[in-house]
């Protein structure tokens, strides 16, 4: 029906567009068509679309050449749909002039209401309404609205004459004016805007009209408008639509009102009408938030006390006619529908529909209601609950409206929250931990060397260090809420105390970390446990049906593989070993192993390892079971391991009689310029294979032990930094025969994989060769990204924050995958890799595989397993199945 | 003529093969083979094929099945040839064994001569040759080659038997023995080897040829040939070939002989016959080097002052011939010959032919005499003189045979060799040196603020870092002499001495440093200067006919730039801005810039800087005239310019009235954990965009300033370390709108080009869209390395070693581009760059660009123009003129 190219109408049951041309109307304008097309009261009107927008600002902000006529007739239509006419003193059409663009952007752009009055029509209004005091008011706000958002004038001359009239008059109260009263502020408006303006304030419609379309499109490019999409991801070239509809009026009386309404709860999803209403009022009054709206039905009016009467009680035709539209609505949009409505003079109109915005609580219990309602499919369902939102149901959170005594705030770099005393060390937390004292360990940052401590401590705090700091991430590997990077922290140890922001917290203070919104609190806040209910049970097994990709945890302890086996892991698709060489008893070898300086002395450091080294594996494989374990050779370069001051050499050397020369000297030897691209990983062991060797060794005598007793284990043996199919060659030989070796020993033949990291440029560009020597590949994306972006992660924080800012990037690419530049290394990899062993496995175990973003592009590329933290696990369970089912690009 | 698939035959003016067979026959089998086509007098033959080595090894050293019949079915025809029989005791027939690959791998494979001696045809041979001492001769020494080489028994007894029977007999030298002596003695040999074998030695002639065809296949796997074939890139599955020849004797008394020649000077390249000879004695004692060898030509005896006649006139009508022969083998092969023969009885035979090595010198001549007279084509002059043997050619170097006194050895990080008095500190350098004094700077290591200094200094020697550490590039750059990594040195400032190996060397001692050798010597050795010959020029000029790129060098001093429109610069490809920031004068006020904490102080700090860099940029733009000169903004992290400990930061603050605690408080603020992966680059620009204003503005201040009396310069400006468009985007606009504003207030336009490195793989696989915004890419192949291969330059000389060694890696990649990993990235961004914008310029600015295997790369991917240092530019030059000549890949 619609034969024009700018200009959509809708409205009396029939509309030019409909709820699929968002793009074109904006969420506003496509989903006022629809209504109208469904037959629901929409008051009539037209939108201008989206392309009239984008024409504006490619050329100079003018408008295309077809646009005035097509306004004028939708005008006519509209004129003819109301029987009103625009600028007719005896019977007035007035119109609204929204934004409406394709995403929402609540609040950024501008809008112009009452718009058509003047001196005549208002006139006009108040014959027609039998109410002089309405037409008034709504001149004056006309006038007001339109003085600041098209006219860009001074706000507070009107206030001043508003305020200086009611002061001459001793009212306290708007509603105390009459219309009289009105009459004599309108014309002080007018006065005030003719003398700012130097000319008459615009009292002819048609220039009204224009003028509001000018200020919304202009609207577009603000600066808040502007930021608000930077922060938002979207795009300038979308636009904005502008919606021109007749105006109704929430405020003719006793009769009339204005409401907002969720089809269920938005908070807990429950399946019940929720919303409030005003009466006598415009929308606008509602969200102003001046009077207190009232409940729309009677439960609610009593489950919460109100005094006033409900929607049902005071209007019950008009609450039975909005019950069927949002019956209607929800079963046609098939979601919880967010919507406004005018009733005027006992007839409802609906402004607009559009999915509401809920809780992730609510999220979950909507999508698996409706799925139980046939309302949506499961798969549905899956796709409907965002998947990182799920960590705050995960675990345990402040509880809702909790007082909360700031200290300070900082990142919030794991989620969750908890309570416990400050300690500053990590021994300390250790030993207060094994004593049942909840311990929250606050330090300038962590080193390995904290790992212990932070896995005794309930919640980690760190004066320094991002999102991806050392804190940060092992304190989301163990599920630990942490603060990174709150810099107002000074840390005394001395005094035994931190300060922050002029406020002292003492060595045993109890304090609460709330790892999800980055502060740091005084005392004990009162906290909510995550409870999991059937519905998350529900959903994790359709999403379980629904994806392709299995999903791994990142785990290096029993603990940690018992957490990840319960939330839904498969396997574990990393087991670093270094963490394993600071434990107190071990390190000292570790060092002996560093200082030899000959093999015989380096192989006898190492044999002293490896009974550890075997019960650690043994431990991990009787909790995974049957189910794979990747794990890891020795990465981080050896300097990792050695104290580095002639200080804490000369502890070490009392501590374990080794030579404290020796050690320094070594030490400095060992330091490197850049250790991210130095002297680690598979380099390592080229140098010195004994120390794979030991490893191999203990991975196979651990597997061979437990087979004894249950389920043989699965070991994959990653070999990590390589950058050549040589090198795998070399390190695969060594463990193919420590193999060997142990399993005619045992007498026991154990399956494994022998495989390796893609974690630099060079190995990306080579998987077709060394997918030769490789079963496996596993992503090292954190390292990848390192490379291929020549990102330091420990020295990115201090430019990256400008660079999202400025849009050179477009997120930080440590959070979700740089798909367009490492992701084309992940996927050339994949290529080759497959090309060259089509049996080849593939999978992810950088900190990206826990993120959705990511996970859509690991999907893409063909991964066949992520691996991620093991808090993380039932995210990417979700994520994997929404990627599963969506379109591929 | 030959049906065999694995045995060539050749002699008697025919053969199977011919010179163009090398792969089949190894080198030494092709030219025998072309050899005996041409007529020349060749001792006929035969060549088993290197493919029967690679069968042998695939097969488990199994023979092919046919070769039994074929190698019959040679030594029939043979036997045939020679008139002679194998084995027989009246007509003995003879043959050397020996190896020949398809490269020249001297001595390290094995050779077994006289072989068909046994106790009956030895007799046959007294009677031929009339000569029992010398067929007994022939024995022992066919015993005694055979039991090491093929019977791998200890050669110990054998030497023990004859020192025994000489001492019996009061002989004092091997001449002294008769044939009766020698019977003894090979009695004795063989007792010995059947003692050791269990066995008799072997007698039958059949027996000891497929054994020591045997021996020369097994010799190719031999430690000895394993490694040099490692060190020479030599594939181990080319194999080798085997030559089986009858002997001839130059053994046999007075009217024999046998010598070597070369047909023009090996070392000067003068056209001058010219070789050794030795009458009455096999080819093993030329090389053995027991008798003192005479000169061939008669002129060369009176030159060297020979007592004994020279073949010329000892055996006129033989040297006449010789000398017919070169004249064909030069002429045939067109290239100098190294020549092979032996004369039995007044008879020549030709042994080998083959390109004659030389040095670089007579390469040079050779090549350009050739092209002069017409032997081969500019072209293939070009083609003949190795590039990178040039450098011995461009710089002074100690005399052949000047005394020695070695004081320890680094690595040869910079060629040439200098002479000059030891300090150890870059300010006395620069002081002593404004004096005239010529100084060595030895240093612990060497960083940015020694620049000064190494400039000062005749050379430079660092006791640490390796071939690409700072000192050895900077000091390439510059064209000074250096030794990097003397681990053996250790400096003692306050005693003012270095030690070495036991040996104190004083400040104020003179020494000599030889870059190309990484030698370091006590006293003034005698030098030579370079002297650049007519040759030189005609070979350079032909080389820049041939050439398809451009060279330009790496230069940021005026002095530097002259060096390089000297060596035939064509531009600058490299101005690197960063080191004009530690000139004492300004050094200040960059310090004054980072410790900034406001845009107008840091702007302040930086108007202070402008006029120096404006001055610099005019300078360099006076010697470059109309050549273009690309300009590298800032680049290294801030904190390079900062002191970093508590004592230094102190210091300066004295010396600059900055304040100590704010130094040392934003030097830990910039220190980073990875300097390589940081805040550097155009990094520093998006956050603090003033730096580049401030740079831009000096350059087009300068341009527009040098216009004005002379060539307009044409700036090159180069944003560093990108990885997104965008950054260039805003970056590039500034440039601009800075161009736009000098421009127009100085009434002068300058062309001028901004682009980008592409030295992250990011940017290689984005080069499509940053082409959008770049007017040129320059490769910097040093970062791009780093970051593909995760290697950082500074750390990885700790494995890097190994890496090669163990062949993991070819070579090391900083030295020659790594052409399968970082060269794929190179070769993508191309493609892409130029699909994006056809007309886009690329070049190269690393290391690699004065490296000639690298060059090859380069020119195939297609670049512009390769950027390297001063000294290289001839190399450069010489390299890319081969690349364009050498067949595509």
């Amino acid at each position: 029906m619609n034969t024009n190219t700018y200009v959509y109408s809708f409205g009396a049951g029939e509309s030019a567009g409909d709820a699929s041309m968002k793009a074109l109307l904006g969420g506003k304008g496509a989903n006022l068509a629809e209504m109208a097309k469904l037959g629901l009261p929409v008051p009539p009107g037209f939108t201008l679309s989206t392309e009239v927008c984008t024409e504006f600002y490619n050329n100079n902000r003018a408008y295309p050449a077809e646009l005035a006529a097509e306004v004028d007739a939708a005008l006519a239509a509209l004129e003819s749909k109301t029987g009103k006419k625009f600028g007719d003193p005896a019977n007035p059409l007035l119109v609204s002039v929204r934004s409406g663009s394709r995403a929402s952007m609540p609040g950024m752009m501008d809008t112009v209401l009452n718009l058509g009055l003047n001196d005549d029509t208002v006139e006009g209004l108040a014959t027609l309404s039998g109410d002089p005091r309405f037409a008034y008011d709504c001149y004056r706000r006309f006038i007001q609205m339109y003085s600041d958002v098209v006219l860009e004038l001074e706000h507070g001359v009107f206030e001043e004459i508003l305020g200086a009239h009611k002061d001459a008059n001793e009212y306290k109260s708007d509603t105390e004016l009459t219309a009289e009263d009105w009459k004599i502020v309108v014309d002080g408006y007018k006065r005030a805007a003719a003398r700012e303006l130097g000319r008459p304030f615009p009292s002819d419609p048609k220039e009204q009209l224009w003028g509001a379309i000018g200020a919304v499109f202009a609207s577009w490019m603000n600066d808040r408008a502007v930021f608000y999409r930077k922060h938002n991801n979207i795009p300038e070239s979308w636009g904005t639509a502008v919606n021109v509809q007749a105006m109704v009026f929430g405020n003719m009386g006793e009769t009339s009102a204005t409401g907002v309404a969720f089809t269920r709860d938005p908070s807990t999803g429950e399946k019940k009408f929720y919303g409030e209403f005003l009466i006598n009022a415009q929308g606008e009054d509602v969200v102003a938030g001046i009077r207190t709206p009232r409940a729309l039905t009677k439960a609610a009016r009593l489950e919460m006390r109100e005094q006033g009467l409900s929607l049902e009680e005071a209007m019950p035709d008009v609450f039975a006619e909005l019950v069927a539209v949002y019956q209607k609505l929800e079963g046609h949009y098939r979601d919880m529908q967010d919507l406004e409505f005018t009733v005027e003079r006992g007839k409802l109109y609906m402004l607009q529909t559009r999915n509401g915005k809920r809780t992730a609580k609510a999220a979950l219990k909507i999508a698996v209601d409706m799925a139980g309602e046939g309302l949506i499919t499961q798969d549905e369902a899956v796709l409907r609950v965002d998947a990182s939102a799920l960590d705050q149901l995960l675990h345990p959170t402040i509880e809702e409206g909790a007082v909360r005594d700031l200290i300070c705030k900082g990142l919030p770099a794991s989620p969750g929250a908890a309570v416990g005393i400050v300690v500053f060390d990590s021994e300390e937390a250790e030993r207060l931990a094994a004593d049942n004292v909840a311990v929250i360990l606050v330090r300038e940052e962590t080193s390995p060397e904290d790992i212990h401590g932070m896995h005794a401590a309930r919640a980690i705090v760190t004066a320094r260090g991002g999102m991806t700091s050392h804190a940060a991430v092992v304190a989301r590997g163990m599920g630990r809420p942490c603060v990174s990077g709150a810099g107002d922290i000074r840390i005394d140890m001395k005094a035994g105390e931190f300060r922050a922001l002029g406020r002292a917290i003492k060595l045993g203070d109890t304090i609460t970390v709330d790892g999800s919104s980055g502060e740091v609190l005084a005392g004990a806040a009162k906290m909510t446990e995550p409870e999991l209910s059937g519905d998350f049970g529900a959903l994790m097994e359709w999403a379980d049906g629904a994806r392709r990709m299995k999903v791994r945890a990142n785990a290096e302890t029993p603990a940690d593989a018992a957490t990840a086996v319960k939330f839904g892991a498969e396997g574990i698709g990393l087991c670093r070993t270094e963490h394993m060489f600071f434990d107190a008893e071990r390190i000292a070898a570790v060092r002996e192993m560093i200082l030899a300086d000959k093999e015989p002395t380096r192989i006898a450091a190492l044999d002293k390892l490896f009974p550890h080294q075997r019960r650690d594996f043994a431990a991990i494989f009787k909790v995974m079971g049957a189910r794979p374990v990747t794990i890891r050779l020795l990465d981080p370069p050896l300097h990792e391991f050695l104290p580095h001051t002639e200080e804490d050499c000369a502890d070490v050397a009392k501590a374990t009689g080794l030579d404290a020369k020796a050690l320094l000297a070594r030490s400095k030897e060992l330091a490197e310029s850049n250790p991210m691209l130095g002297f680690r990983g598979c380099r390592l062991a080229i140098v010195y294979p004994e120390i794979y060797d030991m490893q191999a060794r203990a991975v196979f005598e651990a597997a061979c032990d437990v087979a004894e007793t249950g389920d043989a284990p699965i070991p994959e043996i990653m070999i990590p930094f390589v950058i050549a199919k040589k090198e795998l060659d070399l390190l695969r030989a060594r463990v193919d025969a420590v193999a060997s070796e142990v399993f005619a020993r045992r007498g026991r033949r154990i399956e494994y994989l022998v495989g390796t990291m893609i974690e630099l440029p060079r190995a990306a560009l080579k998987a077709g060769e060394i997918a030769e020597a490789a079963d496996f590949f596993s992503f090292g994306t954190n390292d990848l990204t390192q490379t291929t972006m020549g990102l330091s992660r420990d020295d990115a924080g201090k430019f990256l924050g400008a660079y999202v800012e400025r849009g050179v990037l477009e997120r930080d690419p440590f959070v979700s995958v740089d798909a367009g530049g490492v992701g084309e290394l992940v996927a050339l990899a994949c290529e080759r890799g497959r090309k060259a062993r089509p049996a080849l496995k593939l999978g992810i175990c950088g900190e990206h595989g826990g993120d959705p973003e990511s996970i859509a592009f690991f999907e893409q590329a063909g991964l066949d397993y992520i691996s991620c933290s093991p808090f993380r696990v039932p995210i990417a369970r979700l994520a994997a199945a929404q990627a599963a089912l969506s379109p591929r690009k």
